[in-house]
Parts: structure tokens; sequence; C-alpha cells
């Protein structure tokens, strides 16, 4: 493996983008056809999320992530509004404070053991409701999976967007990693997105194998209001000109499931390489390992040697804490690299 | 030519990608690098903006033309400083608010006749400088080529960033199709932005054959405050996690020409254009046709016929002046077929 | 007349307050009352709104105009919809951008010889409608009396409500000097505001001898969605927590008809001034004086040198224009002196 | 005492002005000055806050202390950065969103134990500097006194500002009812704030007998950006147009010591009320008397039947703790009536 093709844990966004899209990116460069978003391209894509959320769907591409929480918060909320959300979501320690300048809108982080909200946790947050001097709680937002890794199950989805809407509120979820819930939760998608109450969905693919690109999707009706959502989207910077280089992405990943296939290796490769850590003492897992990610606490010196030879990033530097990260090309053969060199530098460290 | 690879002139954005830039999207594509930007292709990429515009130069890569304006004018300004710009411009009239929206700023739009500011036009809106009740102008905002299809000839831009700078302002250019003006003045990149005193440039490709993927070019160094601008266009949604399959597009571009071999087609192409509507009677050609856009003026009655067979926009209704522009891949022969259209349509419509 | 009560024509805001309000504010000063509002003269002095303005008026008082303009409009636009209204207008030309930075909405300026927009002047603004990469125009703002001293009659603005309702938009009206509007027409304030069709209006008396404090007026029972102007006008920074002291204001103000005596010696003395101004052959009264400002050409010596002896704003550095208002505490005395000091000045000058 | 004059323990901006304050409105109410803040009161008044906090302080007058606060945190913040915060402050629970939407920024909310910051709370806080993903933390702001009514000693603060200057951060003070910290303190306004390291204060006193205003004052000199802050207030809707009646209020409140008798009844009112409380059995005090407010948890039937009698707030419904506040009118005897009810309800509920 030369240098060019080296497959590290540091992010699942390192990773390239699986061959099929590509061609499939191909196959549609020819000829004109309208602009943002009026090809035929987009059309059939946007049906095809109808098929398979509802036929209520309504889908929006967006060029990142970013944008479709940005713009889907932006959506279901006025700006004296504020989003429940927990403290390690994307959201709210990784957008550089997208959400606020763009919404005007509060985010009220909430702390965790493992990433999960639940009603308990979120029913002293809805004190000063009617309180003029108090942001108002209006959306939940749930990462699914979380950023620890771990996989909401349908009974909390469920119990959530429950408490959402008995409460006057939305329940937004960021799907950026949402492949490798499903395939985790062994459902598809519309049962634990649409069917499960969530009113908003970020849609991603580009942690797993796109180039580039994000769905908006909107399961409740009554809530495309105006066709608003189609002047937030130009006013935040996120209308493609020439969309149908984003569509055929998401018509291939679905239609040829690659979604699935990447996402089943990803998984399988992140529980292979928790059980490897798990037989190093000095190693500790945290948290479930549901999805792709494994949060291992290990030695401060071995994981900076660790770091000479392998980029990864640390998550919790108090506690000693680093996030690796399984993507949809990761091979086994990696795993059993990283497995090695660990070998040799915990026995070089332990006869030093 | 069966309808897929049909070729209309309603907008540069209506064609696809250059067969050359979807093969180095695809030469990319093998193994891991790091996201965001601090992968290798980016690093040459963005060395190669400094060797074109001067080793001052910094890059930042955005997701499309909006966002390049936006970011690049949000760096520049405070809210309450303003932007004058032309009444015609982009940031504008087509960018639904977005620069207000982000910024916070004000625009000031003034009116011109061909799209082009002069500093005779700008002196009166300095006015209120100092008093605070004022927006105070900042930035002064050019498109190159404008959105009438003419281009500012060197002499002028440098009149107006002698005159931002004397005033303690800055020039920014909405370069979304500035190959074409580079093709039209004969000069390379740098000799009309750089050396010509712009402060700030939005580098732009998706309109001449890139897929997707806009430039922010600084060139004055004084302007690198504290490396803001990558903070502001995390926050402004437009960091590419992916970022090689843009680079690799400006890469390509750059050092292959295609930037020019695509400009030189699509503006000789609406020379030529210009030149066969001219011999129509009824129709008047608009502004200069400098660069790849062409405006004509023709009875109403007769665009609506055309546009039963070949799509493009009303650009005044109140005038009848229509839009036709011709892309990288634009051929004689869909000129030819655009002009017997004509023919057929004035000729009945003269006999009826 | 010692310096300290001297009088000059620079602005109506340079005045003090009238007496009577000064004591209406020291008779409410005793024991407790809730704040923010829910105090027994807030709610009556809401209540004698209802009674002016008719019973589903809907009353928030701000701190000040520029507060009652940005939070009105903020309520009725989304920020990718635009405000049309006068380039002279006091939202365009002197809140120093604060309505694009609290709402993130397009201000469109549109060119007028006298302050006053028709519906003539609009239908070319409202293009692009329905276009997502164009601001949509939602409000049509007008200031009453106009920023140049005019006023609109009541056909005029009945003809912009119904414009404005026409084609789905909102009329909203900026009334810093409503009462100097309400004499010039002769008519109660309810006849040319919701009789008219206005939706909101920014109701003033700071520039007519009120001390502080704005009321914002909504008059269309369906803009009352959900409470929402109570959380804008928390997050909006006007909600004042000793508000007993601001609805007292506008009680007595309305109540005692300060607003009317106020306003009738005002515009009085304003057409005095004009009246005695003409006799100089070399002075040329711009616009109507309708209401409490006169706008006058001079030449730039006489203006410099009277401005040696009193203050007064060039409202037009190249035309040679500037700003006379007179105030509710004007006297023909202060216009005799003016007058003197224009004498001698043109005399002497004459002489040279 | 009549129910007009009756006074309560729900809030120190329910009492009324205190008469000096009136009386020197009053006196100032002759004749034209400058509007904007360009009179002599305001110049002698920002000259006085000179005398007392240093000659290189910098006062801008607000309407109101939200104002006062986002203010503040606009002028020492770009979007992309964050303010560190005690959840339990008023800019974080009790502004509506206002800094949010204002300045784009992020607030991070910690929780304490008793509303106080220190920095070993805050170090954990500091991660993802120079990540561009992550807004960056820059400013540090403190209520003082807190929000539950303790009070900062000096070393806390020194020991704030040094943390924050180490780490290129600023700290900003919320004073809102600085005086009774003053008061507590026992020494002058300047020992903690500029002396103290703190970089820009909201210096308030609506709460403690003013009308209406609020100062914020800049301490370090080489904040003075470019006058920048004069057009953010203007933007920000806080620039009062007859600024002198804001101005002699805070002349008066300062040069005839106002802040000071004011403060030092409401604070001995507090210790009182908190002794009296203390006797009861079932009513604990919560948090350190420090200031003006009183914390108690009480049994929730109690403070139900003590609410029908006289209004008050539920601080924390689950904990059934209820704040009182003492204003600078308050006195013994509100006090021991209020006791006397407590008295007849635990009284009547004992033996029920």
């Amino acid at each position: 493996m030369n240098n060019k093709t080296k497959r590290t844990f540091a992010s699942d966004n390192n990773s390239g983008v699986h061959p099929e899209i590509i061609e499939a990116i191909s196959s549609v460069n020819q000829g004109h056809v309208l602009a943002y978003g009026d090809d035929p391209y987009t059309v059939r894509t946007k049906n095809l999320f109808k098929n398979l959320f509802g036929s209520e769907t309504e889908t929006f591409f967006t060029f990142l992530g970013t944008g479709a929480n940005v713009l889907g918060l932006s959506f279901l909320l006025q700006p004296y509004q504020s989003v429940l959300c927990a403290a390690s979501a994307h959201i709210n320690e990784d957008e550089c404070g997208a959400v606020e300048r763009f919404t005007g809108s509060k985010l009220v982080p909430i702390p965790t053991t493992d990433g999960k909200l639940n009603p308990d946790m979120l029913q002293d947050y809805l004190h000063g409701m009617g309180f003029e001097h108090h942001a108002q709680p209006k959306v939940i937002s749930i990462s699914q999976p979380t950023e620890l890794g771990t996989v909401y199950q349908i009974d909390e989805i469920k119990a959530l967007s429950h408490f959402a809407h008995q409460n006057q509120m939305f329940l937004h979820m960021d799907g950026a990693r949402i492949a490798n819930a499903a395939v985790s939760l062994g459902v598809d998608f519309k049962a634990f997105t649409a069917d499960s109450g969530v009113d908003v969905l970020s849609f991603g693919g580009t942690k797993n194998g796109l180039m580039y690109g994000e769905a908006i999707l909107f399961f409740n009706s009554s809530l495309n209001r105006n066709d608003s959502l189609k002047y937030i989207r130009k006013q935040g910077m996120q209308l493609a000109s020439k969309m149908r280089y984003i569509s055929i992405q998401f018509e291939t990943y679905l239609v040829k499931e690659i979604w699935r296939q990447n996402a089943l290796n990803a998984n399988k490769m992140a529980f292979l390489l928790a059980e490897k850590l798990s037989s190093f003492d000095s190693f500790k897992i945290q948290y479930l390992v549901e999805a792709n990610g494994v949060f291992v606490q290990m030695p401060k010196t071995i994981a900076e040697k660790l770091q000479e030879h392998t980029f990864f990033y640390s998550w919790n530097e108090t506690e000693s804490i680093y996030r690796l990260m399984c993507s949809w090309d990761t091979q086994a053969e990696d795993i059993e690299q990283f497995i090695q060199l660990i070998k040799g530098i915990t026995h070089s460290y332990n006869v030093e």
C-alpha cells in the first residue's frame, strides 16, 4: 500500500468516493439541462425519496451537512425560539456557530452520558414557556447515530417525537451518518424517521461514499409553508446550479444500495476494531459501539506514539479519549496493521 | 441531436462539465487524504493560485459563487458598513438577499446604463461618512464581466481601485465568469485583478465547464486578519469536507487552460450569435457584446414563439429584452438552428 | 435668550420635552407596579390606542423610532423578503443598516422627486416574484410625513395599500412625525392609517414633545400571529422594564391633545419660515412645505456664514440644499432672528 | 399603605424612580441642545465616568441593559467566536436570544452552584482553539452581582481577567445591579472593574432608582477600534435622540451618591429579610445573601398561599425555590408585613 492510498481511522470524510458514484456522475454529463434543480435527474431523485420515505416527503438538496442542518432548523424556527440538543451534538460543537449566525436562534446544550437525549432530560428545559424574556424551546435536534457512535432505538425516537409534539415542538434529526444507523438497527430509513415522528431530517451521504451534497427531507406536510424553504436555501448559499451532479449521486446511492454495503462494512470494521482494542488491558472502549465510530481511552504516551505513524483525533484531552472512525473502504488489513502498531508500541513502552 | 444533448441559450449553468474535469476528479479518487482542505491537492492548487496571481494571494475554496461573494464581502465588512454596487449586480438582484442576511450589511444599488460603475457615479454615494446614522460605504463591488455582458477595461478597474483606496474602501470583484473577461481583454487574470488593485476576487468556473466550487482570492496581505476567513467560511456553510474534488477541478482548469479554450469558444459564439441576430430588422442588440452574453430586444410575439421551441430568459419584461447565453460547449450549429427558427417565425409572423 | 435656551432649526430632536409630559411622568412615580408592560398605565394606554385606531389595534411600546420601524418590519418579513421604500426613507438612509442587520432582509430603495411612492413607480420592482434567486418584495414602507417634509394625501395612501394587498404585500408606515401629518391633513390619525389600509404603523412622539418611547400599532388582526411580536421586541432590545414612564407619556400626549397643539405650532412655524425665506431671491424652497420641515436651496457661502451663528444640516451637498426643522417650541421670534441673520449676511455678502 | 404604593418583593424593576432623578430630568428640560449625545450634559457625564473609572474610559449610553450587554459583546466578538458564561447568566436565560440574534455568536452556558465562574471551570471549555469547526471562545462574561444574589470578590475577578487575557480573551461584566455589588464589597466601582482587569462593563441603574438608560464602559484603550461602537449602537437601535435625559440621570445618580444610598438600603433589607425568613424551620435560604436578592426554598403550598397576597417569582419549580428582591425603596415595614403574612399562613397551615 503506497502512501497515496493509505487509509487511516482519522475520519470517514478522509475516504474517497465510491467508484459507482463517480461513474454515475460521468453518465449524466451530457448536453444541457435546466439548472438549479429543474433537471430530470433531480425530479426523479426527489420522487425516489417520496417512494422511500412516504409520499408527503419534500426533498431539498444542499451542498453539505452544515447547510442541511442549518436550513432545516431555520425553516422550523423563529429567531426568538431555541433548539434543545445534546451538548455533544455536531450543530453545537462542530459548526462554528453556523446555526446561531444564520437563524439568530439559541442552542441549548444538554449534557448526556452517551450523546442521546430522552424526554426526562428535556423536561427541565421547558421552563419559561410563554415568558418573553426566555428564548422559547421549539425544536429538539438529535443526531442519528450520535457523535459518540451510539444509535437511537426506534422506541427512543418515538418517545422524543411524542414529547416534542405534545409540547408544540418539532423533532429534527441530523442524519449525517444515517446509513450507519439504518444498518445498525436493521430496518429501512423510513422506520426510524418519518414513521417515528421525525419532522425534518438531514440525510447525509458524504461520510459514506458520496462526493458532496446532502438532502433535507420534510415529512410533515403541514410544514411546507408557502414554499419558503426554496428561498431559505438560496439565501443560505446552498442552491447548487448544476444540481444534476448531486441528484445522480443520491439516486445511485439509493437505487444500487451503495449506502447499505458501505455502511455495513464501516460498522463491521468498527466492531472488529473495538474487539481487537479490547484485548489491550490499558485500553478501554467508551460508549456502545453501534455504528462506525470507536471511542477508546488509552494512555496518552501510547496515543502520541501511535499518532506519529497514523493520524487520528483526540476526543477528550482531559480523559485521554480518542476517536477512531471506520469508513466505507476500511479493510480488515487496516485494522490488523493498526493493532500491530499498538503491539509494537505497548511492547517497547512496557519494557522501557 | 437527441433531446438529452440539446443545447440552449438559457444559461451557461445549463451546460455540463468539461470531460477533462470529470477525468481529473476520477483521478484523485484513491485512498484517504485529510479532509477540509489539508489534502495535497488543495495545497498544490492554492500554490498554483499564488503563481498566477502573486505570492501574497490567499485562496479559499467555497461550494458556489454565492458563497464566495458573501464570504469575501463578510470578511471586508462590519455590519454597519455598506457595499456600493451596480443595481444590476448579481449580489443585488440574484442572491435572494444572501449578502444582507449573512453580513447584516446594506447593499447600495447604483443605476447604470451598461452594468459598469465608475468613480464619478460613486462620488455622490460617499455622503454621511463618519455620521453614525448612515451605513458607512466600505466596499465597491463590481462584476467582471458584468451581468449585462460588458467587460471592464483595465484602466477602468484601476480607476475604481484607486478611488476605493483613496476613500479607505476596498474593491471586490465578482468573477463568476472571469475567464470570459480574461479572453475578452486578451490578458492574463492577474493583469485586471491583483495588478489592478482588486482586493478580493470571487474566481468562478462552474459557468465555464466546472462541476461545482468557487475560489475566493485575497490579494492584499494586510487583509489576512488573524486567519478569520477560515472561520467565516465554516460558519458560512462553505467548507467542503472532501475538498480534493474541488481543488483538482481548479488545478486541471488552470494547468490545462481549459478556462481559456472554453471561454474563447463561448465568447466567439456570442459574437457570432449577435452578428446573426443583427441581421433581423426587428432585433436590436443591447450593450456591447464583450463576453458570452447577448442581450437582444425583439418583438414579444416572436420571443414567445421562439420560447415554445427553446427556452431562454426574459431580462426586461417592459422593454422586451431577452438574455441569450453562450456556453463553453455551444456550437455554431446551435446558433444556426436558432437563427433558422427565428427566420421561420418572423417569416410566418410577417405574412400573417 | 441665553445660550442654554437657544432654539435652532437643526432638528426637532433638539427641543426638550413638553412640561405636561414631565409632570405626567412625575405623577406616576409612586410605589411598585409590575414591570415590562403589565402595569395599569400601560394597559390603559393600550386601550386608548384601541379607542383611537379601532378595536383591533394592538400596541407595543419601544424605546425609539428605529426600534419601532425595525421590529414592525421584522414582524412582517421573512429574511428572504424585501421592503420597497423611497430612497430618501429614514429606514434606508438614516438607520445605519439597522433593518438589514436585524431582519436579514433587503431594502429596495426607489428614487422619488418628493419622497413619495405611488403604485406606478412600484410596478417595475415586482419582478422575479416566485423566483428563488430574487429577494421577494413583501412590504411597502412609507414615511408620513416624508423625510422631505411632504405629506401623503389619504387617497394616495389608499392607492398604495390597495396595491400592496393586491400583491400579497403589506403597507408599513413610519410615523415618526405622524402628528405633523395629521394636522397637515386636518383629520384624525385613524383616517389616514387604519382606515386607509395601513397594516403596521410606527407612532412617534419624541420629535413632537415626548422624552422617549415609540409605539408600534398593528391594525390587521390577522397579523397577530402567536403573539410573536412580544418575543421580537424583547430579542430586539426594545422591552422597557419601567414601562409606565413611556405609557404615561403617550396617554398624556393623546388625552390632552399635546400632539395637536405641538404639531400645529411646528407646522405653522415651518410655513412662516418658508414664506419669509422665499423673499430672498437667491433662496429657493424645495418640495411642498406640508409639515414642519423646510428644505431650501441657498448659496453655499451664505449657508456657511449662517452656520457659524446657528447650526443646521446640509441635506444635499452637491445641490446646496439645506434642511430647516421647526419644533413644537419654535417661536416666531426665532424665525425673525434667523431672517435678520440672513439679511445681515446677504447684505454684507452683496456689498463685499 | 394604599394599593397604589404597595411595595412587593417581585422585582427591583417594579419600584419607581428616585425623586431626585425626576427632579434632575426636569431641570435640564430647557431649550434646544444637540441630539444624539452631543449635548453638554452627556459630555459632562462621560467625563464623570472618566473620573470615576480612569481616564481611558469610554462611555456609551444605551436605553437598557439588554442593549448594553448585547452591544458591548458585539463590539468584542466576531460572529464565529463564543462567549463563556454561567448557565444562570441573564444574557443566557433572560434575553430571549438577543445576543445570538444580534451578534451571530454562540453562548456557551456553564453550570455553576452559585452563579459564579472561576478559571478552573473554564479550562475545559477552551478546547478546539484554532480549529475552524469550533466556535472560538473569545469573551468571558460575568454578572456582578450574579443572578443568584452572590457577589464576586476582587480576587475572583482578577483571577478571571488574568485567565481571559492569558488566553487572548476579554472579560465582560454585566453590572445591571453593580451598585449593590459595590456596597457589598465596600469599595468604589473602579476597584472591581477597571482595576481588576474588566475590559467592558454594562453599568446599570434602572434597577436601583433610575428611570431608563444604561452605560457601556470600555476600559481598555486598545479596544476603541475606529470608533466602531457608535455605529454598532445606532445599528443596534440603542442611540437615544434626546440623550440629555439619560445623561442627567447618571450624573445625578453618581454625583449625589444616590446609587450608594439606594443600594445600601436594598442590600440591608435583603439581609434583614433573609434573617427573618431563616427563623422558619421549613424555609431554607439558598446561596449567600450578598446583594439585594434572597433565594429561599419553601413548601410549595405556603408559597402559593403567599402569592395570593403578594406577587413574587418562582425561581426553580422543581426544587420549590423562590426569588425575593429588595428594592431601593423597600422598607422594614414591608418585610414585617411579609413575615406576618407567612406566620399567618404557616400557622393556619400547621393547624389544618
